[in-house]
């Protein structure tokens, strides 16, 4: 059975496992010097389309932690949103990595950060006692499955370049983000102002791992030894590395993520049909939040489905994987009718 | 062409990489609620023959070091052999988890503690000025490939516990000195004092992790929360699980080690011949530490062998693998001789 | 000219002066080991009438920031008022000490927190992903001049001891607090429920330094250290202790405090005469909270006067303190009155 | 009766406490903006000859963190002397502030890094395992009472600086040293390439506080944020700045640390006489180590007697202060030759 709580429950894509038992060939130096890291490395930035540096961690709360503690010290902020996963479920990992960098949240619709929020947290103060805020960080997909448009990110790394912060780019759903705008990622990362991606790829397809995609390479100086010294390093960095070939390889990694889109679209036009169930947010990426009765969240758990409330509403949310099939997606839709009648 | 430098360049053994593609079928709970996850520990307690706590995180330097932190405050300090791996090659790591913990290097011949050592750090001050060891972390097999005896493990325990000292064993090539010595693994673990165990899985055959055994299971307390914060919790758990799952059945983890052991034997029985020659120390697990005259060294370099040199001393350190074979022993032995001559 | 803008813009008061000079007789043993620390840890066991642990630090910053630190893991975290000073002023001082506890800030009314508010940030989640609430910290008197009563402090004790939370109070002005309420101290610190108090020194008139009181001595163990790690061991202790001999000595520091409520309360009775302007807060201490007309501020400061602005408000802050002369207070509302015509 | 354990066991200077007390008039703007602050840093500023920036922090823990962690990264390396205050006496300070850069301690002697163990080490590695130095640090005067002369710290600045590192300077008994090398205080800083220097005031005679000099001001950029984080940043700033203006006038700190120079040599040239006992090393500064027989080690401590053994000998340390009065070192001495007979 399938299930709906985290596309962290599906598996590995074939590609990529593909990719990973093909590189399981033979010795290969250690800690990033063997020759799939290298060829990992050049594709994403042939896809960038710019020089940009590339490394490699094991999952998102080091990814994103170790980017925001190479842009801001101990005793300066980052301007986060007030549901920002950073913020809300990393158990302080950013606090930890950065010795102790404050996040600041900020409130915006649909999950999103607008320009006017932002900058009040930047302006608010200027003395001793406020952290100065030094990175900004928007995640896309955002954690409630919309999106942000190029123009929309563009004003806030505006704002935050003429304030002296560092734009960060939470891409846990950076797949799911790119195939849902049709457009090339660098339209909407460096060339709209992003300094540095955090770049997902163990919701995407892979086992393990993702990629921080420096585009501003000034920022990823000593980068290296901050991942040794925080235990992101991988000694046999080529079964990290090597299975991001197989996903770039003539955009398998596009067409996963389309397909769960299509799913999440597909659950979606489902749910309107059901009286008594509204969806909260607009479904722009791969997740479906809607709000349920109670009687009908008790009773899809009662038939075994997983999924996760969404805090601070009646809300569930549902997400869909690179492998979540039709079949299951109605099968869901229909024990939801059943219940809610 | 296989090299020396070190056994993480070898790559997944079968038994591993067959468990890992088992285990890749449908949807699986993240985060460590799997069932591969679940069985896995199991086997360990099994392996230890005690109700041990089991965690598997990314990496050693991760392993050692979050295990350390849980074992003392960052105002304490750690003792270790001043060659130790989390002194010497880990760039600050132990601290970094820890925030602040000291590390009070040793001597002892052989790369192993002695009891006259440990206890002239544990008893030199205390005074406020000076952090309390409150851990003591030996490294089996060491980094100069010599094993600890049992007795030799239960002494120094014994002191560290009589003082208020946790015991833990970096077990990097905790595989390599358990088919040596020839014993249970609970015979030099926890029955000789060992709190906490970081049993290496990469460097046995394993594509990423390791696992962290608790035998002294108070100090687990809170353990996923602390590596959830450092950024060293799985969301795709089953992947760094169940790989174990492949060694530890009929013993294959075993079996590799001792294959290991046996290449390091065969290429020391090797080296022997060799006038100018020298063996730094016995060979009791997978590597091969000799004095090499620098026209070798630079040659065997020049003929494409990749090794490390052994940091101070004019020696040359050769690591074996699970996968090395004994035709690259001798290959490398001949291209030895023929430069020795 | 004397100033509203902090209780800090006062010198030293008489009594800590002579005592701070007395101490300055002959050698004593640094560190804490000479008498007048002696003398002082225990008149303060005498005023809180039980046998509590005493540590003096530099200052506010750090002894709120060690005592958090003491009470929590770097994954868990602290609740606080989302106005408390911890929070908003300390530029992630308790984020620092502590390695990442996180600040999980409540809503509540009078700067006050409330049992609802604080239940449902302990009982909200309980995985992997949060910070679990270790330790509760609330203000006395509160950062906008108001105090809790000992039932208001008893019932979040309790409900902080019941989840496994300790209870810390910040008490930067804990005698402005105690001369208001008219109870001896026990009355609401451990009684009700306090584990550890930081007692503030500097704002009630010495020169440097504040007092950790452990009212729970378990939580105490290694404070010592602690505050050595994290460079708050003052070599020449007598300095920062003995001044607080001669506060404690015949009451002078609930005289003093007693005085700066007064002037606050004579204060408060001038502005509720003049039309347009509003007290925000019941005047219980030291503070004095009122809604300006900006004319009326830009008018005051252009006659030299230094205040602040109250964040997020149109509101004015005036602190008091021991040194406050009531010509001064008349001064001030006499220009608001020529101001606000 | 005084003791030569340290030379915080003295109080405060005249001079001193007359300034402290001349600045404990009416309200003062806090955390540094207030003139004596302003008027102290100008007066270094003379006396140093160079438009420096000035900070002030509660101790010298604190101060030579602070200035470390400002000079390296939390995954670079700090070289230091193996008896180096830093590595032996402060708990892990370093380590705590900077969250985890390494100490790398160099052999050398009298207390004196050569430039030969400081290049070794510089240059021993290069690989992502090794925390890469960042800085140097010396103590002027050594903790051994020996001293750098200019051209001695000039050719380990010039090292540090052509391999990138900073070059720091821990000065707790700076006055010591500039009064016994009778040159300006530029002369062996930043005219020999010191780009940071912690000026110790606690043992030259104030209270409490030091003052961290920034010759190369780029270093000190966010200082104010760092320290404030850190809980260093005095809310009545004016009480620890002000002292230093007794102190500088005319000459006072110079006085006083020529006369401990002299006592210590009183001390020396008394203990040479006395057969059984050898100096440790050459009394440059205000501190005398010398070994002494068990029982005469004994001997004083029954009559009274403070002193520290110097660890790893079985030898004495005898520090003098700005109040040692020859009174009390020739009784010293009296009691030695009684004992020593």
């Amino acid at each position: 059975m399938q299930h709906f709580a985290s596309d962290n429950y599906a598996g590995i894509c074939p590609e990529a496992l593909a990719a990973l038992q093909a590189a399981n060939a033979g010795h290969a130096p250690a800690y990033g010097e063997d020759e799939w890291t290298q060829r990992v490395s050049d594709r994403l930035r042939d896809l960038f389309e710019t020089d940009c540096d590339v490394y490699f961690v094991f999952n998102g709360t080091a990814a994103n932690s170790l980017a925001l503690a190479s842009l801001c010290q101990s005793y300066q902020s980052v301007i986060c949103h007030e549901i920002a996963h950073v913020d809300t479920d990393e158990c302080g990992a950013p606090e930890f990595f950065s010795n102790g960098s404050k996040l600041l949240p900020a409130r915006g619709d649909n999950g999103k950060l607008t320009v006017d929020a932002v900058r009040e947290l930047i302006t608010r103060r200027d003395d001793i006692h406020y952290p100065r805020p030094r990175a900004l960080t928007l995640t896309q997909a955002t954690e409630v499955g919309t999106l942000y448009r190029p123009d929309e990110i563009a004003a806030l790394a505006d704002l935050a370049h003429r304030h002296g912060l560092h734009m960060h780019m939470d891409g846990a759903r950076f797949a799911n983000a790119t195939a849902s705008l049709g457009l090339a990622p660098a339209e909407f990362t460096w060339r709209a102002g992003v300094d540095v991606l955090c770049f997902g790829g163990t919701k995407m397809g892979l086992p393990v791992g993702e990629a921080v995609v420096f585009f501003d390479r000034k920022l990823s100086e000593d980068f290296a030894w901050r991942c040794k010294q925080a235990g992101q390093l991988a000694s046999k960095m080529r079964f990290l590395s090597a299975p991001w070939l197989g996903m770039l390889e003539d955009g398998a990694w596009l067409r996963h993520a389309a397909h769960a889109n299509a799913m999440a679209q597909r659950l979606a036009a489902g749910l309107q049909g059901i009286s008594g169930i509204r969806l909260l947010f607009e479904v722009q990426a791969n997740g479906v939040f809607c709000s349920l009765p109670a009687p009908v969240m008790t009773g899809l758990r009662e038939r075994g489905w997983r999924f996760y409330t969404f805090i601070g509403t009646d809300g569930a949310r549902f997400m869909c994987g690179w492998d979540t099939l039709p079949e299951s997606v109605d099968a869901l839709l229909a024990d939801i009718r059943a219940l809610a009648r």
